[in-house]
């Protein structure tokens, strides 16, 4: 059994038995989430199978960013600077609605979901804060 | 009403001159996001650098995202299926739970970024089926 690591253990909620290795869950593996999409026509399981790997490299990515996030949150608490930066994220609303823009996503969408994201970094930081001046 | 543009119009608001052409927008180029960090450690500089790189990864994964959904919007109503399907969305945020956990995120928070997901692609859907149904 290996031993658990540091920050992958939050939000282990398997609660049964794993047996099965780090790649099933109750009996899903991570490459079958489709379950029954029996019946459905050919074009849509084609679709929602681009949709979840999609979802996958979304969910690494994010993974990614509050990693550099947790740095910045740990960085900031350690200078004593502000955890929210309203002017670094003027710019980077500017910059994800352009490149939106290009990209064919809807502007207002990206920055809904910048400030969704940002929302979730503030309340991360703000814990450090509170913890480092313990 | 206004007639709302269609999904693959979605986002064209520039409503100024685009004489700067496709990779500048008000003077900014997409690969300077950080405009003034002068003054600021350069760890932090480093950091939200990366961060920026993976925000636009992060918008290029979402509008492949939406163009799959659209497509299953489409398909959904033109074969009368309902825009929602609560059965497959309890797989996704099972299996995304999962993938955020091997990752190292907070699977509560990957539950959440996929509803905020979800809500703009219903709205989609609702979108295109009302329009269908004309």
């Amino acid at each position: 059994m290996p031993a658990r690591r540091g920050p992958a253990r939050r939000g282990l909620d398997r609660g049964h038995g794993e047996g099965s290795g780090p790649h099933t869950i109750a009996g899903m593996t991570r490459g079958e989430p489709s379950g029954t999409d029996a019946g459905m026509p050919p074009e849509l399981i084609r679709l929602r199978s681009s949709i979840d790997n999609i979802d996958a490299a979304l969910v690494h990515l994010l993974a990614e960013r509050f990693k550099a996030t947790q740095q910045v949150g740990e960085l900031k608490a350690a200078q004593g600077l502000p955890p929210a930066d309203p002017a670094r994220e003027e710019r980077q609303i500017a910059r994800l609605r352009a490149l939106a823009h290009d990209a064919g996503l809807d502007p207002q969408f990206a920055e809904k979901f910048l400030n969704f994201i940002i929302a979730e970094v503030i309340r991360h930081h703000e814990a450090i804060a509170a913890h480092s001046t313990d």
